[in-house]
């Protein structure tokens, strides 16, 4: 069965998108410890992340890397923190997190709940940032 | 003034190096969440990580899937989580962390106290893997 993560590669599942290429994609979590909480996933489903071949290990480091350059122009914080955990959805993900202090990545956090119209206004921040 | 990490890399500080090239550097912890918790820097004292040009941005997340590879023969677990936060030691760095659960993670956690022939006995299960 496809991941949660592959069935909105494919459009199956809506979510907002923030940036997207060949073989990558970049879009808000549905689940934001902050504003601005990205997850960013290689378009092939793998679950371990340090099991991509290391070409793709770094072309996914390096669209990364392009996405929290854009995000640290439209939130503005201490740090944009990286995480990879991958406990919970077998494919793999960074979660790029907008921080001001250690524990604003603590993924025992409530969660934001946000509506439609500010997800949209976050990913506009981000996409025209 | 040098950051703590470039006096590891002088070897003005000890610590128990896993692996070293020419630009990077794998040490253990010295405040681990778990056994095995190492981290990955560059020798280049850069403090944020999205800062570094892209081709060294690259070849350090490389380099770190090396590292993570080695950790997971000698720590078997359900993930090496990483996480870069980077808000007290001004010189970029990856933590790489094998977990069993998400809380392994939590940077609140009190820390494992080791001693000298505990760090070298996982320093040694680590390069020998």
């Amino acid at each position: 069965m496809s991941s949660i993560f592959t069935k909105i590669i494919e459009g199956e599942i809506a979510a907002y998108k923030i940036a997207e290429d060949e073989n990558h994609l970049a879009f808000l979590d549905a689940m934001p410890l902050v504003k601005g909480h990205t997850l960013v996933i290689p378009k092939n489903e793998t679950d371990f992340i340090f099991d991509l071949e290391n070409e793709d290990f770094k072309n996914l480091w390096s669209f990364a890397q392009t996405v929290a350059k854009k995000l640290e122009k439209a939130y503005p914080s201490q740090r944009i923190a990286v995480a990879v955990v991958g406990l919970e959805v077998p494919h793999a993900h960074i979660h790029l997190i907008p921080i001001e202090k250690m524990d604003d990545m603590n993924f025992k956090n409530s969660r934001l709940k946000l509506s439609d119209s500010e997800y949209r206004e976050i990913q506009n921040d981000i996409i025209n940032s």
